[in-house]
This record gives structure tokens, C-alpha cells and sequence, in this order.
């Protein structure tokens, strides 16, 4: 979590680190700031010193929010240097950089860089920084990066944070279940009220009304019905009326309005009744998803529980990316991820990716999944999970399970 | 635009470019791809050729809708060499991208690289890119890419999408006046039907509903009162209650649904009244305003139009950051920007970037301001303009550029 940076950085030799980049959404100078809504400013940290942030003096005001210390580009002399460096905004921005590091006593030593910008701006400061500010070694993390090992446990906070995202998403599902269980069906579609077809996208629509009253926001929510639901990562067809009897995979995944902390649920649904082919693979992913729970434990690697679901499926006949790396069919992804800020983040729950434990604090996804979309149908169920101080795995999605949303007309005509 | 993309390749020598990167909402990703929804995947292209888009095979279906060439990272063997790099990605991007470019043909030249990314992978990979692929020489532009000049200029397809973003928005602006309009007013405050208090986060609730009625997102708009309209990137306070005779900067840049094109607008509203130094800044605004416009020629620099309400400014006495680099009163921005899927692109309508003209095809904002915090109050109006294929320069934005929102209780009291 956010107090770990201190050790973390000591324990990569870093004497600090400077977190940059662009207006694209920027998840460590997010969590760095705490969620300030600066488009353009860096933070700079020295090791067991507090943080401070650099912003246009246009954002002051927003800056603050951070919590940080924080001074002006202008107020440190940027504009000055812009001016020096004849607009060449690299060039400017080694010079201020400069500029700042000294004003925090840092002369020499190891910078670890971290951020999101643009590429190739990236590696053209890179280059810049190597060749004009040889006093320093900037150093750059590929994986398990300072700022992903942080990430890696949610603080108190946080946790209250994400908590309240999964409550707020979770009526959400429950409305749009709710509205699927009112319609009227007509052969095999559905009809609202004003008796025309109700579609993925009248969902969809619905679904980010919902969410926006909360206070929340959709970050492409999956509703992807027959075919589609067998594509892991297909959006769905916002002009496809919904139809019974098909599967619908449902992956909602909102973080709180303007960008911040995430919730990730899925259910898979059939309108009205499920064939016996979709309610036979349903089950085995509902047992796979026990199956998951059983096989964690705290301080234990987290692939353990991919392991043994892959162990599952692959026992009862199903394709997976193990027995076959390049399968379009079965078991075609990895048990699970860490969410936070990031909809996906580490811990990772991979038979490929062997090095993350169960660890207090920590956030994840279990969502086991089958797919055949050759046969018109894809199934994945996915709840988040808080790794509670008791070490335990305690789910934050409580939405029901069930596979056939039963149309009120059905119980209505039966009773 | 678009169909630039071969020559501008050719005018800087390249003989391939590589468009890559992770989640993050990536401009030029999304630019090549033609708006394809998908999380991992990159994008190769060789001179002359189509370009080729590969992505997981999780998300074949939607990298299909780019219309590019697709192929799946497992059809073209990353899976194996995964495997042979024994996990580490960088290793494995590398192996990868050698079989990409060999199948593609390419087996040496120069190759730009762009995206988005966090700024320590990208490093990363540069690094083991330049000592490991040395067969390549491979090229980061830091400023004036040939992205940012391909989309300096939008085709019909762009232009048809921001017009269309530009009437709902304008819309949307419309729905807020008249709801202003309507409240009532209690001493310096504003009621609802209910007799509630009405708030800034009421407002912006308001609109966010509105656009996403009409299939736009909010992208953290500005909705600024008093003190907070004198920063100008502050966002607004939620809990703040409108206030009569107080400015209100309401600045709304929202893009289509998902991610895609913006729209860029500002209005600056007093409610019921202005006082007399309030109107007289926002005439002043107003002449800059239309000044800009008369400095505006076809293929003539864009900062000249700055420049002339730098002039004006100055000349009423007001502070300018070419008089005063480090100001926080008086006009401390730039006159405007390109807009695009980027809120912020090129042109840039700056006295301290002096490089770019006035095209067709430009799609750019004209929004001068003049902020006095200490004084309580700020004044910025923007529209979005269009450089039309006769060269004229065209508002998108019709919604009328009244100070003062009438209350109709006023209106009723008078007559």
C-alpha cells in the first residue's frame, strides 16, 4: 500500500522518483496524488521525504487536493527555461527537471520513472535525460514495478472505497435483471411496455443511467449475447434485440465518476430458460468457481487456484490455454487479476505468471469462464474479492448466481 | 489525415511504424484502428502497405470493426515465445515483434514508434528493443509526430462525427440554461421545485445525464463559480450552492460514448445579474473573441491570432503570460487548440509555439478568458471551430454567448 513507497524505493536503491506523463488516464500519479485531476504535472519524491508535485499554475487549485506539497511549474522557473530551451519542450523539461532536483537537495543518484505518456515522448526524454543529465541514473521498471508491488495491497481506505463501488454496482445488476424479468416475450424476443423489441443497447443504456445516479461511471461494460458471449472480450451488439434462451454474459466493470477505484462482476443469464448443453457447462463453471475459493490460502501463489481450475476443466474434456496455448475454445484466459484504480492489475491468477501470493489487502477477480462460440454460446461468472485482515477471502459481490432470469409473464401464466 | 499516414511516413524516412501500448485510453491506437475497442494489441505497418492490427485472441471480433488486417498474437506464435523468454514480457514483446516485422517482410530499416504506455515499460522495452533488434533502428519523435500532423487535419468521416457531437453538446448546454432559468431565487441563493438549494453537482448531474442521453460522455467538466472560475482549470465544487450575480465558467468537452471525438465549449453565466465590473471584463472577452476571428487567415500562423489578443489585452491593461510569464491574473492561457479524440491536439493557438498554420480540415477552439481570482471571478468563451473546405473558419457551436441567465420569476415579477 501507499506507506510501503518508502521501503519499496529502498529496497530498489532508488534515491527518488518522478512520476510524469500526459493527460491520458495516469494510474500511478493517480494513486501518487491520491486522485488530484491535474492534466499536466509530475510528482517528485526523494526517499523519506514527502512528495511534491509539480503543476501548471492553472491547476493549482486541483493540485491541492492532492495533499502533497505542491509548487507552479512558473513558480519554479519553467517558463523561463522554455523560453532558454527556444520551445523545445525536452530540452525545457530536462533543464526544469534539473531544476527541481536541486531545490530538493538530490544532486546525484538513482531515479526511478514511472507514469504514463506517450511513447515515443517517452524514449525521446529518455534518451535526453541519459545523455544531458549524467549525474542521475534513471531507472525503469518493466515488471513488479515499485508502484504495482504498492498497488499490490489496498489500504483501509481504499478497501471503504472499492466497497462502496461493488454495493452501488451490484443494484445495478440487480436492476437490470429486474427489468429483464418484466418484459414480455414474443417468440423468442422481448418486448417493453410500448411493445417494441428490447435491445443490448436499451440494456446497456439502462445499465449506465443506473450507475451515473450512483455515482459511478461504465468503462464499456460487456453484455454480449449467443455467439458474442463466446468472444471473452466481445462488447456485444448494441442493436441486437435480446432473445431467449441464449446466453448473455454480463461483465460490469465501473469505477467511480471521473476515474478512481473500480468494482468487476460478471453473470451469465438465458432469458427465460436454459438448454440442457448451456446448463451443463454453467454448472461446471459454478463448480470451477468453488473449486478456486477451496484452493486459496494466505501466503500461498495465487496460480495454485488457476492451477486447480485448469486441472478441473481439463479433466471434464474442455480445451484450455495450457493443453493448448492457442484454443479459441474452453478455458481461454486466466482465473483472475487484481482491481483497484487499474481494472486490471496485479496480483495476477495465471498459470504463466508464477510469482504472486494471497496477501492481506489485496483485491482480486475469480471469474472462471467456458466458451464455444462455434456453438453460439460463451459462460463466465466473476465475483471481487477483499483478502480481509483475517486473511480471509471475503467476496464483495453478492448479486445472485442464477443462470435463467424467469419472466414474470412465465410465473404469472403458471401460478 | 488519415491518408497522409504514408507520405508523412516517407517525408521522415520510415520505413515502418509500430503503434503500441497498453489500457490507457491510447489516441493514436484508436486513430489507426479506427476506434477498435480493445485493451492489449498493437498496430505494424509498413510503407505503402495496409497496416496490420494484432491483438489477443480474446479480442478478435472487436479488432475486426477496425477494418485493418488482424491477426492474433497466438496465430502468429507469442504464446511460444513467452514460453522461450520464460515469462519476461519485454523479453517476449521482442521475440514477437521480430516475427511480426519478418513476416511483414521487413528485415531491417527504420521504424517509429508510437502510443501510449507507462512511461517505465516503455523505457524498458526501447532499451532491450535498441540491443537486441540492432537490425532495426528504431525512431521516437518527441514533437510534431506524424500522428499529431496526420490528425492536425480531419477528414470528412471526423469532421461529420465532431458536428454531431457538437449539436448534442450545444443541446446539452441549452437543458442547463433553462434549467438555471427556471429555479427561484431566495436572497442569493437559487431553489429547486422541491425548495432545495440547488448545487454546482446538481448541475453537472444534470448535464452528464443529458449527454449520455444523446450518446456522449463527460470528460470532467468545468462548471467553476466565483473564486473557482478565477482558476481555470478548476473544476467546480459539488457541494458549492449556485449563487446569483456570481460568474459561472461552465466549460463542456465531451466525447462520444466510450472514447472517441470531443466537442469543446464555454460559456461564462451570471445568474439574474452582472455587476458592472463583471460585464465590463466580459465585454472585454468578447472583443478578443471576435478580434481572433478577424486574425484568422487561411495558411496563416496560428499565433498571430494569439498574438492580436495579447495585444488587446495588454492594451486594456490587463496581464498577460507574454507580459508576465508566471501571472496567475489577467488572460494566462493560450487562445485555443486542436480538438479531436484528444481534447488538447494540434493546432496550437500559442505566442510560444509558433509552427503550425491555419488548414483546412483544422478542427480548433477559440477561447479567450480573463481570470482575477483574488477578485472572485473569471470570464473564458470558447467555441469550436471548423476550417471548412473554402477555408473559412466555422463555429460548431451556435448556442447563444449571454452573460446574464434571466430568471423567468424576474421576468414574471416585472411585467
Amino acid at each position: 500500500m501507499k506507506s510501503d513507497i518508502d521501503r519499496l524505493m529502498r529496497e530498489r536503491q532508488l534515491d527518488a522518483i518522478i512520476v510524469t506523463g500526459g493527460e491520458e488516464f495516469n494510474t500511478a500519479r493517480y494513486y501518487l496524488s491520491n486522485g488530484a485531476r491535474i492534466t499536466h504535472g509530475s510528482i517528485f519524491k526523494i526517499i523519506d521525504k514527502p512528495a511534491l508535485l509539480v503543476c501548471s499554475r492553472m491547476e493549482v487549485e486541483e493540485a491541492a487536493k492532492s495533499g502533497l506539497e505542491v509548487m507552479t511549474d512558473a513558480e519554479l522557473g519553467f517558463y523561463d527555461r522554455y523560453k532558454e530551451a527556444e520551445g523545445d519542450s525536452i530540452k525545457a523539461t530536462l533543464l526544469h527537471w534539473s531544476d527541481v532536483l536541486s531545490r530538493l537537495g538530490l544532486n546525484a543518484g538513482r531515479i526511478g520513472l514511472y507514469g504514463a505518456w506517450q511513447v515515443n515522448k517517452t524514449i525521446a526524454l529518455y534518451e535526453a535525460l541519459r545523455a544531458d543529465l549524467a549525474q542521475y541514473e534513471f531507472v525503469a521498471e518493466a515488471e513488479g514495478t515499485l508502484i504495482e508491488e504498492a498497488m499490490l495491497t489496498k489500504d483501509a481506505d481504499e478497501i471503504a472505497r472499492i466497497r462502496s463501488v461493488a454495493q452501488r454496482a451490484n443494484a445495478v445488476m440487480e436492476i437490470a435483471w429486474d427489468f429483464i424479468a418484466s418484459l414480455r416475450p414474443a417468440g423468442e424476443t422481448l418486448l417493453d411496455e410500448s411493445g417494441a423489441p428490447v435491445t443490448i443497447g436499451d440494456i446497456k443504456d439502462l445499465a449506465r443511467r443506473e450507475l451515473m445516479a450512483r455515482g459511478l461511471e461504465d468503462t464499456d461494460m460487456i453484455f454480449a449475447q449467443g455467439r458474442d458471449a463466446g468472444f471473452p472480450h466481445s462488447r456485444g451488439e448494441a442493436d441486437m434485440p435480446l432473445r431467449m434462451g441464449q446466453t448473455i454474459v454480463f461483465d460490469l466493470f465501473p469505477r467511480e465518476l471521473g476515474g478512481g477505484y473500480h468494482h468487476d462482476m460478471t453473470r451469465t443469464w438465458c432469458i427465460g430458460y436454459a438448454p440442457p448443453e448451456i446448463r451443463g457447462v454453467y454448472d461446471k463453471v459454478m463448480e470451477a468457481f468453488d473449486i478456486s475459493i477451496e484452493a486459496f490460502g494466505l501466503n500461498k501463489p495465487t496460480h495454485l487456484m488457476q492451477e486447480a481450475v485448469l486441472d478441473h476443466f481439463e479433466g471434464a474434456g474442455h480445451p484450455t490455454t495450457r493443453s493448448n496455448p492457442s484454443t479459441m475454445e474452453g478455458y481461454v484466459h486466466s482465473l483472475g487479476h487484481g482491481v483497484g484504480i487499474d481494472i486490471h492489475e496485479r496480483p495476477s491468477l495465471s498459470h504463466l505468471r508464477r510469482d504472486d501470493i494471497c496477501q492481506i489487502g489485496n483485491i482480486l477477480t475469480i471469474e472462471p469462464g467456458l466458451y464455444y462460440p462455434e456453438r453460439g454460446f460463451g459462460v463466465r461468472v466473476e465475483d471481487l474479492f477483499v483478502v480481509d485482515e483475517k486473511g480471509e477471502l471475503v467476496s464483495l459481490t453478492p448479486f445472485r448466481k442464477d443462470l435463467v432470469i424467469p419472466l414474470r409473464d412465465d410465473v404469472g401464466t403458471a401460478q
